[in-house]
């Protein structure tokens, strides 16, 4: 990876074995070699990767939207492990230590990097991600080196699935940073995946009063109140229609609908003091905002379609802000802290893992799995995770 | 009372009866002329008012610090009841609502008040406040005539003892605001008292992840931790040395001591990411600023010594902020909604009423009451509420 | 009009001639009775309204796009005259002060009035707006009463044309305000109309260290640089595809010779601060948000059409909000501050108003200028501004 | 210097001379060895050094406050110079290129660094500081080698002199960032030295409406108002009681005396919008409290007696908010733009450079001047620049 350091002591390289993406759905067992770790950095045994979104793009496409994979690159980057091996001038971590892995290295020299919204760095290096050249190897492999700066040090109470977890709940917390909502403010969250799912419950952790969650699955929408991550939920049927006019229109009928179920001003519209979107459906965008009140704030979480027609004078005239949510700056030591707490206002989110498979063999499998909204015996399919570094076990 | 509106109709005075403070502890019940509601006005059979620590000095002394009661006044302002007559311009409210009245009256012309900060209005009058002449008459009567934008409805399902609680907890959500912390900070509350444990219960409903409240009594710690006030609490021995540098070296031991408790840093101080400072003793507040981290903030909220000899540079150089909560401004909305909750992760706000009195009769045992910390039972005294009204519920 | 209030004396009402449309480019010189100023009203001899586009929406079609007059409508609303009356509770206000008219009147009792935005406020009454009904007469008429609280005490060295101007000044005020830049920021301004002006002059004001104005008129440009309302300018020629690929590759390309003209990266686009945009034009819009840089901003100001096409991942993705501005709220005060200034920071305000009209009787002259971008002469169109009251003058 | 990179290529050092303070009033030229700059770094040879108040208090005391210098340092961090040599992996820079060097190297790992407030970094590395050890030598050296990421371009019509000033503007940048302020405040500066000059300014230049500033010395007040960095000014007469009664006393005159000043409200406290405190005098900062209107700021930048009696409630009462301000953060890029503007709302910062003295060896001589009000002709002695790197010259 380019951003490895140069190890200070002349050692020999180590192998391991890494799961290798060579083309659409060709993922390969490689072995390969690993220096130990640069002066500043951590080497750390792979234990726990969750599968996100962007990673199934790849798989199946050797692609991500308009970012095409251009070498051979290892997939994950959902991932908490166990320090093996320590840098000559890091501090504060053991061999032993459990840590959740903050993925991006962003450049740390522009602006945006020095004013602490590193998430929107240019140089952004992303593990998994293809949009860098060369690219940022992902966390399916045995072990890696990484910055010990952009390690976060999980407390004993932690288990490494939901130090693997806070890279999604790092947009949740994101996003309710970028929303700063007062308590008691009123949500509509757009989205019950794993995302909308980790965004309401950061809503609900930061006050919000009534987290309402909408998605197409009556399934998920259960799912997200029985475990307390929102407070209320409602499907929404996937209407489509064939001319923008009889689009808006149901996206105003879906905002209706949201006023009924709030019951927020007998089936008004204009009465959510924040939309999450985390579908990217231009008619969930489009109902956001017809659903939020003046000077609300929506938050444009999920990556959907690009190009989209909206109503944006219903926007601007009530000076409902439309505000961008990508990937998140500083808030793993926030995620520590709310994974860490066993309090009854904290939903359990380990609950999200609903598939687990063992070993770098069983991407593929793992893939297949993450894929689906319902494994075959019915059961929805939020968080598939693939757990690794079984033999590294023994060593610690 | 000055700013009541002319009623519209000309319809004769009805009479009610108030308790009404001529001097130190010199409470007496009195008959008062009460016209019918202006055209934006209700009338409130009022049911539960709350004492407040400003209404027992003004009991006491006739007089609070500076502040010289100048005509005979009424006490009461933390206060619910229901609506018995509306006028005429008056949307939204029936006769038998229950409301909760937020009693100062801004001049809704000043800067401060159009940009939305009215409880720094210069012209403020608010009820039982002796700083405006003629004096707001506080709530300690059977019936008021009451402004109905500054009325607030309650829910069927929250008491009016409740409502009366929302004025306090307007203390304790406007220093929320005014932090405008992120989830997952670490807080430290000085004083347990009523003010101190809303403002925890506001912090960590608003997503603190670690409220740690400190006082002098143990009593009051355990009531906050236990009742899910606060996370955590220790007590501080009210020690104080004669010199300034003695009071310093005590404020940094407390600091220290703090650190301990909340197990940042080994007993470190300055790690802290806010202090919510509800007492106005100065070692607290000099404690608070050693206790707080860099770029944290102090909020200021209990009113104590004017006049504090300050390690103000351990604040400056560490762009630590010491801002000012003065009252509420915009809570109520918020207030109805945090006390109409009953999920696990809402303290019991009911458990603060400690101690009822009924009829404005009981007001001098109400306010000798007020004034202790326990009762002869050796039970914590908190909130302690007059219930009035009792005739006028027949009529409803 | 239907806030008016009830004056406190029994006084018989004056007879005043009003300018008002009853249709289509029917405008009228009728004759009204006015009461006395109510208690807390003042009565105002207007001098001074300048004509808005909403304005001429209306005099042209009796309807502002959707809004459609119900009722015979004096327009005007820009607007500044001599108080000649005072109502009975008004203080800090004497006959002859000129008072620049602040004229939405909103419900101060909802939760947006009451946190200071009472710019959206649904039950908003604006002069000169069909929006609500009955609706509030606009200021082209002899003398209105109008609530003191919402007249602002102009300097002696501030001219009523200028006061006039501290309505469209709000709006500029406000987008400052909304977007809160920093010192020495880059910021783009579409549009170089009256409101696109005076937005570049508060941009400027307020620090921009780069204010750059885009138009599609060479003339409006170079009044801009020339008299310092903006440090920099180009046209924009107006070109449209006739697919939406088109357009998106026009307004990149559009996004490209704005990262040329600020000389910020040699052509790239994704540099800029801030867009204010002043057009409400799909093009400007989607070119707005190319230009942005990530965490950047772009204000929308101009009124246009209601529903677009945008590339909204592109804003998403590198966070770059998009904030609606409408009308202003606390803006007066600061624009007195600004008009009343003679440093050479500030532009000469005065030169936007390029074309006087005497009497309410050139109303439809002066509507037929305002159409125009330039004049017979050639000279361009800014602000028309209709001078009245005259009789009035030999009073005081 | 503990913070300089090993150099990539192995070449042998070069020697340059340094001067060294080694006590009080010792300073010494002295033969220092410097290696090629490390891979990120620039070699930069000095070229302008001002001198700060920090640097005068070491080297009369060798102590500055609470610190004392534990090695032989050298002085001197508001400093400019030219590129002499560059690191293997810098970018963007070339030998030649005219750079200002921000001097404080933070951690780049904790919490406050990534979420980019690196000024209050613990861990901070600020050269001529002897807060951390081994000390981070100052810029009164023939050349350092410095991190390009903290080396700022200048553009060709800037000096070396306004680029060694960038670092006190820095100062007057991070107050403007923190407070905030709408245009057209009103804002009070106390203390007109380098560091009040430059917070005025920058203050006028993000929009403040009216900046007043006040000093004891008439010379320093006039220098501001003639050069444009205040509208007005005044001087404030050092008296002091002997009680604290008697110090509020006169604070509360002197605010009085500010309020006939600004001509706020005839002669009443409590008008002001903000006050950047720049003496640390403890009547300055009580003052300061009462000379701010509700809601608004006070701005500690002025380092003085650190432990003060201040009036706390009429501050907290009034939701007057103290914030500090410790050196800059993410300042120089604004500050670059600004030095770089020609326009007539920018002052003449080059004037603040009032005595400039050629060569380390000068560097006594510019100390003692450092050390006056006032030189022996009686011109105002503001900042006292040190000339350095000659004969680097020639190679360039």
């Amino acid at each position: 990876m380019a951003t490895e350091q140069k190890p200070d002591v002349q050692q020999p390289a180590q192998q391991i074995r890494a799961s290798v993406l060579h083309g659409a759905q060709d993922l390969r067992i490689e072995s390969r070699s690993i220096f130990p770790p640069g002066p500043a950095e951590l080497q750390v045994s792979v234990r726990s990767t969750g599968l996100c979104g962007s990673d199934l793009h790849y798989y199946r496409h050797y692609r991500n939207g308009d970012i095409i994979v251009q070498e051979p690159m290892s997939l994950g980057h959902e991932s908490a492990g166990v320090v093996v091996s320590i840098g000559s001038e890091v501090k504060n971590f053991a061999v032993g230590d459990k840590v959740a892995l903050e993925v991006g290295q962003p450049c740390e020299q522009c602006a945006r990097c020095k004013e602490g919204r590193y998430n929107i760095c240019k140089e952004m290096k992303f593990r998994s991600s293809a949009k860098a050249f060369p690219h940022a190897q992902g966390t399916l492999q045995d072990r890696i080196n990484h910055p010990a700066a952009w390690c976060h040090k999980l407390p004993e109470n932690v288990s490494l699935d939901l130090g693997a977890l806070l890279e999604p709940l790092g947009v949740g917390i994101q996003a309710s940073k970028r929303a700063q909502l007062p308590a008691g403010s009123t949500v509509l969250v757009f989205g019950a995946g794993a995302v909308g799912l980790l965004v309401a419950a950061m809503a609900r952790i930061s006050g919000a009063g009534t987290v309402v969650i909408a998605d197409i699955d009556i399934g998920r929408v259960s799912f997200a109140v029985e475990n307390h991550f929102a407070h209320r939920g409602f499907t929404v049927p996937l209407k489509r229609g064939s001319t923008i006019e009889e689009n808006l229109e149901i996206a105003k009928e879906t905002a209706a609908e949201i006023g009924q179920v709030t019951k927020l001003s007998g089936g008004l519209i204009g009465e959510v003091d924040a939309v999450f979107e985390c579908t990217g459906v231009p008619s969930c965008v489009q109902a956001s905002i017809y659903a939020t009140r003046p000077g609300g704030k929506i938050l444009l979480i999920g990556m959907g379609t690009p190009i989209q027609t909206l109503p944006i004078s219903a926007a601007a005239l009530r000076e409902v802000d439309i505000m961008g949510v990508f990937r998140y700056a500083n808030t793993y030591p926030t995620g520590v802290e709310v994974v860490s707490k066993k309090g009854p206002e904290y939903p359990d989110f380990s609950k999200l893992v609903t598939h687990r498979y063992k070993g770098l063999e069983s991407a593929e499998e793992a893939f297949a799995m993450a894929g689906k909204t319902k494994d075959d015996d019915g059961k929805l399919v939020i968080k598939v995770v693939i757990e690794t570094g079984e033999e590294d076990k023994a060593n610690l």
